[in-house]
């Protein structure tokens, strides 16, 4: 069997990174694609499931996973720890299955040098004008909480240049497609199916 | 505009090569996709078209080419002459077009030492049994003949590891659509997507 990739998939607010990442995972019969569920101590919210949306854990508890070195990457945002489980991303892609982690350009610099193996994806929305409209959808803001917004989706633009992939999220479903042609493409590379036809290669090429 | 890709495709007869690049071209409404025609100095057999199935060139001109550098690679065969336009092919990758280069494992060779940043994708059959019954499909050889058609598969696929991409054409629409992922995600590599959006990153990131 060959590994899983660990892709690394991150975007502006407004890109529409979270809308394609479940539809990419709604249409999974194989069970060979996982979200990476984060660790965090901040409180659940309503409506929020422990282990699905995030591992809710105790302080004490996140530092002392910290000193295990369990985690890929971590921070502290607004007083608040989140981090990415290594472990259970090493079990998982040890079992074939490819794991998405939804992070910003900070954590995929973490993950990149522990990690190299991984692959970066970044969701790019189709102009500048669209991304206006879409951190306004609700009409409800004042222009300087969406300058704000702005600011903070150019800043996470400034890094596309990182990422191995860049999708364009124009028309949602051809994104999508973009988005399962390279999870696809990435799993005919050489060294993952000769790992998964390695009895039929040795076959072949017996005498 | 961004850079097309140069594909080289190889596979041991029975694989099925031909039939999916001809598949995949067929069904090409941007016209972005060509095989490369190679030119030779062999005469043209009935059916065969100039331009269309080889470029049918004089030996005295196919040696001009030679010593003006014209080929990315060229072979004698049974005494006759075989080679792939350099020109041509950079013409076309400038255009943004991808190219498929329909060649074995030692053109490949060669092609990659020329143009590194050329993707190659190796076609397997899914299994020793089917491929002798693909290499016996008109049931009317010799074993002789079949050992020895055999043994050019096999000594055609040890090298199946030089390959960026594996394919195994076990099922042909699956096959296809294999080839068809990895054309649409190269495309989707930060260095091809950043030339195409060039001027929607500028304005994305404009202050």
């Amino acid at each position: 069997m060959s590994q899983g990739t660990l892709y690394i998939v991150s975007a502006p607010s407004g890109a529409g990174k979270s809308s394609l990442i479940s539809a990419l995972l709604k249409d999974n019969p194989r069970y060979d694609m996982k979200v990476s569920v984060s660790h965090t101590t901040r409180a659940m919210r309503p409506g929020e499931e422990n282990g699905v949306h995030y591992h809710f854990v105790a302080v004490d508890e996140f530092k002392a996973l910290i000193e295990q070195e369990a985690f890929l990457e971590h921070a502290e945002v607004f007083g608040n720890f989140y981090g990415t489980s290594r472990l259970w991303i090493e079990e998982m892609l040890a079992n074939g299955v490819d794991i998405f982690l939804d992070i910003d350009w900070q954590g995929a610099q973490q993950i990149r040098k522990m990690m190299p193996q991984a692959k970066s994806i970044f969701i790019l929305p189709p102009s500048r004008e669209e991304l206006e409209r879409r951190l306004n959808a609700r009409g409800q803001d004042s222009e300087e909480v969406i300058a704000k917004r702005m600011e903070e989706a150019c800043s996470e633009i400034s890094h596309y240049n990182e990422y191995n992939y860049l999708i364009v999220n124009d028309d949602f479903d051809v994104a999508l497609m973009d988005l399962k042609a390279i999870i696809r493409a990435e799993r005919m590379k050489e060294g993952k199916q000769a790992a998964k036809y390695h009895d039929m290669l040795e076959r072949l090429l017996a005498q």
